[in-house]
């Protein structure tokens, strides 16, 4: 239906076009979509051939085709903005694995780890999220077109070429559901969602420690607001924004599950609000994940302030498992210990400098098991199972991050 | 720690407890979660010993290791439910094949398709969710055991003995984000309530058939409610209630999102809210998804009504189609077939009986276009593309749903 | 701190930036705010004592003030849509008391009602909207300005005149709740989701009725798409948007919600978020609204089509009803009814044709009963209690509407 | 169509089958729901005549009126569990408007505040919740009974005699939409979920204020959980809990506006999801305000510990007020005041004793500034506007809140 001289008219139309759209065309332009714009242009260029561009084309399934195809490039971007902050935690974990602190449990200071660690702990969400993504692009990555409107082309379209020349992976099975599903949007809004889940957890973490009564972290200048009149006092906006975000996109996510619930399949205009949402997330995390990239890359920790929040009663553990190991059951050591906590924070002294005549009255074990606490170090190595907080484990971490970022 | 003679005590006594717990010992139980529970019946069988099984364990690692297992299990029922659903209608397609009605967009009638294809259209988003479950699975199967509260066991717990006599995949890489990650709940909830948005479609599509006006579709007494006083009227209520189910489900979702907002890593008791929700979405969708099935199993397509549903201005496509064939524009073709489509009905005539004179002096190839229309049969075979409504479409539409489920 | 002398300097002044910000000096200021933005422009009036112009404010009362500010007017714009709205469907009814159409339950016919009937059950969640409305603006209405940055101000502002001024009702009673409280926008969002839930259902329930099946109502040209290939093809597109927008504005609810939550009380910049979501939910519904009215105000009732689809089962209530009135116990009356039903379908005989002698066989008072039935005016009309579909009750509720709107 | 006979054997028999239900007759029972389930043992106690009882009702318009009828209570009992969370807070309050601490903004510290007024700042939030409570309570209270089934009822039910003897505040105005609205289900769901959020804020606040490295508030044994090992350990579950049910609450908003979205006017199956989630959430609410409440009125403030969180730079702003009363424009006060907080920091001396010669070289009117500086207390009561942390303005906080709960 289209001659070897009507192909090179258009293709040659088309590229006149394209020079025209980088010249501004679409601006104002009084087209209903992308599609007619196009074709306006093309006759404009060709006269009357252009009407044979949208042959064996529909509209329902060049939008699907389209928006799959953005998604594919936005989520080879996301995937890119990811791997930057992964690094950048990593980088600051490598720095920070003789950095000691408390690690806390409900809010509450409960066992000592390392500085790295807990940067390592935020990385690990990422390779989720980036697992994630790549699971989704598979199913992104099918090429509607050629589903026609609803029930296929009447004309001979090549789906398995269009599918190679356009980078897809498979075609999609069936064009009713083709035209009408929106799935992969939905599933791409939930991983983005999960993404700003992950980096309000780490903000609000990170909010914390540059409260004055932590102090673990230091904000840089450019990451932070200052005022005229407190230039010393660094508000945390891009981790306070981080953590705001999380809302905007779970609420992308909600909006289009809630559009998407009881239409019928194939194409609605109700479809139609897919690309508002999915545009307003990626560029909600191409905005957010670079600004808390340098904000971290450029935080200071100070390690005084955090060696300092290591207080004796951070030992308890430490000490009821030298008790299991000297025989005690696991219950009763936990028992035994506490009471020497309570003795010891009745007589005001550290935890590991109760005589040991007091501690023996409460059980035998109890003053060679102080005897044997080592330092703050020891105690950390001494959780040594692969992924705890010791030396190996959060090198180990390191190795395997690098190699996945 | 535990040497053999404490070993063999210990696992006697376990099995004892399993007996006294499976007739019914946690029934009004006073402890505190089921750990306590089994520890205090061990402690009834074997005494002081019991003190030694929470060895090397954290509730921590305990609670996040005990919610993935139920995961994989409930995965793996909800799987096999899909399929069901997945092979029902794929059956009722197969019966369906020769039955056409018109195919919708914008709840209009568009263009023909069989019902089979309509079916079917419903078929493939099932297979995505299955995919997707099994995405999600791959990250559930991580074992978290061994972590700890938050830094690491103690003790040499061997992590990879564990992973495989409990049936994971992987060990997770950070005890800090393995005991505070409910990523793979969220994750599952998701995938669930995007289960339940096409169950939605579905229902809200067969809603629409069973009605009067319609007459699609007739449901079985077994899963419609009909009253005393309409002993004819059979309400949809198995496709009312799936319908409206994709709102619990979004709701579990947005729940867990937004408690897991915000809340630093590590564990919190924020994190106990996950079981509730991921029970509710499970056993929302065990209870729709056998329902959803059996009435789908058990309906009646009424084929006549079908038929009759389809009137000549479905044709307007294929027209346009004989067109272009002939060598018209594409978007010239949908102008002059409009014309005619104008003068059928300002004449009250179907589109295939205008006057031929009439169709000539609207385009001189319009009454050859109109004699080539064949039967709706071959107006649907006219749309051949891979993925299309023609009969070898579906058939290897159906092939294919088969080999997956 | 500010002489007369000063006052009248920075009056005049202000007065020079409001025509300079009317000639379009916003645009690509490079400014953080609005209040910098003033305050510069400002400088370069009056020099200097500009710096006295945010003297007793802080930008914490200031932003929540504006939103505040900003909401009121939205909110009477708003308002006034959905008056117009509700006016539109009341003048609908107006034209349409005598039209009979069947009325739906679980979308299946179930009992005769008025065409009026039907629009007004769709005016009436309007006015609940609107009262809501009124509601949240009491709320809106309290201003913090004198909140200073969380404590109160430093000068003697009076709040109480700056209410007056402004148009407040009351001022906020804690500061520290004023600068970081953003009820008001949770408030009102969700006011806009339920608005946009109510327009959901009016349109899906259009959309349905535009149908080739129904056949109730045909949508005007110009608010309908067509297309060159069906020129009497009309997409309901509007009521399509309308059905999705519900969606879009449910989000917005989710985000703020969830960007509030674990928050401490006072500023923090994670309420920046506010604003985006207000003016997209406000924006949303200012876009959805006229088309709807448009829509509904241009489109065609078929009384025909809506005539014909009262079929003899709607007449089983009355039939049941009558039985009662002759003294049967209304469940009996349900079954005697139930037989007769499955006679007249089992005979195909409509229900007020069945042989007297077989009525009677099933219940002596039954021929009776079939002999009052009337026509379906008094089908109708039977069902005479406030608020149901009779002639007076319709008329009552366009009276009140009237009233309202 | 029931005598005055009738009713008495209805009379008695409705109390002979309330007693058999007071006596569990509902456990295990087969009926479909409530109404048959009356209808059935009312038949057991007085035959035939029982099913006379449902005459002039429809289960569509029963359900609706149970559901309010139960929702009325519900905020009642709701209510008054806020009044009472609010009276705690106000007594705490009470006990503590001598305690200093700093206010926070952005995480920060920011300026000395009441350790009353911050507690003052979350009992606010409550006033609005329960003012939106009654607002909604307005809607709940409208009576469906005798909507029939969608047309309104075929006897002449007098609705307005019901309304009075169920304590309704008015009738509704068409049955169409009062047997197939649930906005007042989705209205007092949000409500809820506000509530929620109200909470969470709250909660995380003082889950924060109880960290070691805070230390502000220490909690009482009955509402935190220890454990054997670390007894003086304080885990602040209540309020993780209660940070958490914000999300649950959410999402029962979210799950019945998605059920509501797209549905015709009118009753179908799906309004059935309304009661779960609506109880679900009036009990997450029974559980937690209490809880939340107990844990508040035993919790202890550190009255030490508050105060030595006030550094001097919380004096900035009040030294720049100081140069603003002696005639230097705000803007340039702030600038003045930065320069002596950079060289007060350069210098390790706090704001209030920079060298007068040194302040001075800054501003002239600095030393002075300083040396007005007067005690925190001073700096409290210097923020004297309405609604601020002067103790005035506290204690007139109080006797509103007083008087409003």
């Amino acid at each position: 239906m289209v001659t070897p001289a009507e192909e090179s008219q258009l293709l040659d139309g088309l590229d006149r076009v394209a020079e025209r759209l980088a010249d501004g065309a679409a601006v104002g332009a009084p087209d209903e979509d992308v599609h007619t714009l196009v074709e306006r242009l093309l006759y404009e260029e060709v006269g009357p051939v252009a009407g044979k561009l949208h042959t064996g084309r529909s509209r329902n399934d060049q939008v699907a085709t389209d928006l799959r195809l953005w998604t594919l490039t936005a989520i080879d971007q996301l995937d890119s903005d990811l791997a930057a902050l992964a690094r950048t935690l990593v980088a600051r974990a490598q720095e920070a694995v003789d950095v000691l602190l408390p690690g806390y449990t409900h809010g509450q200071r409960a066992q000592p780890v390392r500085w790295a660690y807990v940067l390592l702990a935020h990385a690990w969400p990422l390779v989720r999220d980036r697992q994630r993504l790549a699971d989704a692009r598979r199913r992104v990555a099918e090429l509607p077109l050629g589903s026609g409107a609803l029930a296929g082309s009447g004309f001979a379209v090549d789906r398995v070429l269009l599918k190679e020349a356009l980078g897809f992976r498979s075609i999609s099975a069936n064009a009713l559901d083709a035209t009408g599903d929106r799935d992969f949007v939905a599933e791409v809004l939930f991983a983005l969602a999960l993404v700003g889940t992950h980096l309000s957890r780490l903000a609000a973490e990170l909010v914390l420690y540059t409260s004055a009564e932590f102090g673990f972290v230091r904000l840089s200048d450019d990451f932070s607001t200052g005022s005229s009149l407190l230039p010393q006092k660094r508000n945390p906006d891009v981790f306070e924004l981080a953590r705001a975000k999380a809302g905007r996109l779970l609420g992308d996510v909600v909006a289009l599950v809630t559009t998407l619930k009881g239409i019928p399949a194939g194409y609605s205009k109700d479809l139609q609000e897919d690309k508002a949402l999915l545009f307003d997330a990626f560029d909600t995390l191409a905005l957010v994940l670079p600004a808390v990239t340098g904000a971290i890359a450029g935080m200071t920790a100070d390690a005084d302030r955090m060696r300092a929040a290591l207080d004796a009663s951070l030992r308890a553990t430490d000490l009821a498992d030298l008790l299991v190991q000297a025989g005690v059951p696991f219950r009763e050591s936990h028992g035994l210990v506490g009471r020497l906590v309570r003795e010891a924070e009745r007589t005001s002294v550290p935890l590991d400098r109760v005589p040991a005549a007091v501690a023996a009255a409460i059980h035998p074990a109890l003053p060679a098991a102080v005897g044997q606490l080592g330092t703050w170090e020891d105690s950390v190595e001494g959780r040594a199972t692969p992924g705890g907080a010791s030396r190996q484990s959060v090198e180990q971490q390191i190795e395997a991050l690098r190699a996945l970022s």
